[in-house]
């Protein structure tokens, strides 16, 4: 038996196989040495110099005694130097490269997976996501800041295993955010009410696919979820950025966070996963532009554990398979929380 | 360095590492022996009975004798039967699950690559794509029909090694497809010209990223290629379906695909990969209905070699990072024709 579904955040259908319990488990997970790490504490000459850290102690920058640090990436794909210059080249489109490729080491410790930090220290990670959105949002050249983190070489990570996310910003809004951004203004234009408030309301008095719920946040598999496992975290307080988050929201992030990536290590033993913080994009000083974004956009989080490769039909269509239906993916959960 | 490119058709941005020359070849193929396999000759009732066949010779449906044959899925994700019922669950929508699911096997021989059958043979492959959407497109519930192939283990592709590809057929046109479609139709709107015929001949004069031009078809590497060695094939001559693609236009397009294929191989040692047709929906007896398809959306073939991974970024914004420019690729490829 299958259903399929519609995301309505993001207009995406996905066919979901619902009476299918058994979980797709042929991924691997290469051991990768490191004999120098150049994330540990020690090792700071080895990365470039750091742009941000949190400190415990008052130690100067590069020096062991941070608790969070952010460095430049080694290979950076965008650069902040020069202007934003859009070109036609003959019928294409095209902009300057520019932008920014920061790596946000979140601990001083050699630990490969941040569900094994401390909630502190992880709330401390997003503490540092938060300080790096404010930044650079000052420059109005840059249009958004996806944060995002790789676990595992089938996730897209490179080489080093010390826990790890990253940054990037971007001199274009990225289609996904915009399509997010038009899905929720269209919802609100006809309701006037935020379409993530709507669902995240319906979802806790349906129950089924509400995996945990804290003082601050609701977490739940999506009910078109693309893939097996897939996870969307949401505060319940209705916010369209990630900035002006609290201390308090930030403190229950960090438990949240860590006892989601404990139950997925357990439920799908080590998977290699991605998680991505969708916020809002930099609001620029124009009136009317993204006019409503205040009311009508709500930021989140989105887990995709990567034990399941796209096929060319996934890939033609953006219309997926699912092998576990979301409800039974927070039933699985459920028993390890 | 790095250009931040757009593509024209589907809105999707692209970060290209226009320097490097280096192609990531860490891609693996798992050998997997198959001792009886279903889709040789003489195995026929090892499969669901055929939906259809070409033979050479006079012989019955499931006897061997045929050239190209299709049996439905053993598993299928979509059925035939019942009624598109579509249903509002609280905040969400749902569809039940009809369509179908057909496997095109593609030689009665056990070939495991389709560049290594006779262009003649491709070109058979071809025309039981074009006459399965023609007798699928009758039944209107269908809204659209994808044609795809996953070759090897990282594509998506599950134990058969025997050359074949697949099709379903959905009640409801695939997200990127609808945006290919609006698109297309935003840039007649504008132009009163077909943007993909407008691409061709811009790409035919610059030459930079023409892989191939034959009587009929121009092979290109896209302007903002979102993969390394990403491929498009476009008919020369105007046409929104691949249904109206005439025997001549198909046995040049088997010629196009042998070879490309072959290159393909040659260059990246073997890949996966996936190719996709992208013809029109089903169009419905309904006036206003995609009023202006048959002049604004061109049908076309995209080949993605499956050798990177895509990362959290990627996934998370619709943004891709491509360490192969296109123009590279282009290169590369041609000293292989």
């Amino acid at each position: 038996m299958s259903e399929v579904r519609r995301d309505i955040l993001t207009d995406t259908w996905v066919i979901v196989r619902t009476e299918n319990t058994e979980i797709p488990l042929n991924h691997r997970q290469p051991a990768k040495p490191c004999p120098v790490c150049p994330f540990c504490a020690g090792n700071e000459s080895n990365t470039p110099p750091e742009i941000f850290s949190i400190r415990r102690e008052a130690t100067g920058p590069n020096q062991p005694g941070w608790q969070v640090r952010v460095v430049p990436d080694k290979n950076p794909v965008l650069r902040v130097e020069g202007d934003v210059v859009r070109v036609g080249i003959g019928i294409h489109d095209k902009v300057s490269g520019i932008g920014a490729n920061e790596v946000i080491i979140e601990t001083p410790e050699h630990i490969k997976n941040f569900h094994l930090l401390d909630a502190n220290q992880i709330a401390l990670v997003f503490k540092t996501y938060q300080a790096r959105i404010i930044d650079l949002y000052r420059d109005k050249r840059l249009r958004y800041v996806m944060i995002f983190k790789d676990y595992g070489a089938l996730a897209g990570a490179s080489g080093i295993e010390h826990t790890h996310s990253q940054l990037i910003a971007l001199p274009a809004t990225p289609q996904k955010i915009k399509n997010e951004l038009a899905r929720a203004k269209g919802y609100f234009e006809y309701k006037e009410r935020c379409l993530a408030c709507d669902l995240i309301n319906f979802e806790l008095t349906d129950q089924k696919r509400v995996v945990l719920e804290t003082s601050h946040f609701v977490v739940i598999t999506p009910y078109a979820s693309r893939f097996p496992f897939e996870i969307a975290i949401y505060p319940k307080r209705h916010s369209y950025t990630f900035e002006n988050t609290t201390w308090e929201e930030i403190a229950n992030l960090g438990e949240v966070m860590k006892r989601i990536g404990q139950a997925l290590y357990e439920v799908l033993l080590d998977p290699p996963y991605n998680y991505v913080l969708h916020t809002a994009p930099n609001l620029l000083p124009i009136p009317g532009y993204w006019a409503t974004i205040r009311d009508d956009f709500h930021w989140h989080i989105e887990i995709i554990p990567r034990i399941k490769r796209m096929d060319g039909f996934e890939w033609g269509s953006g219309f997926y398979i699912n092998s576990i239906a979301p409800e039974i993916a927070t039933a699985k959960l459920k028993e390890r929380l």
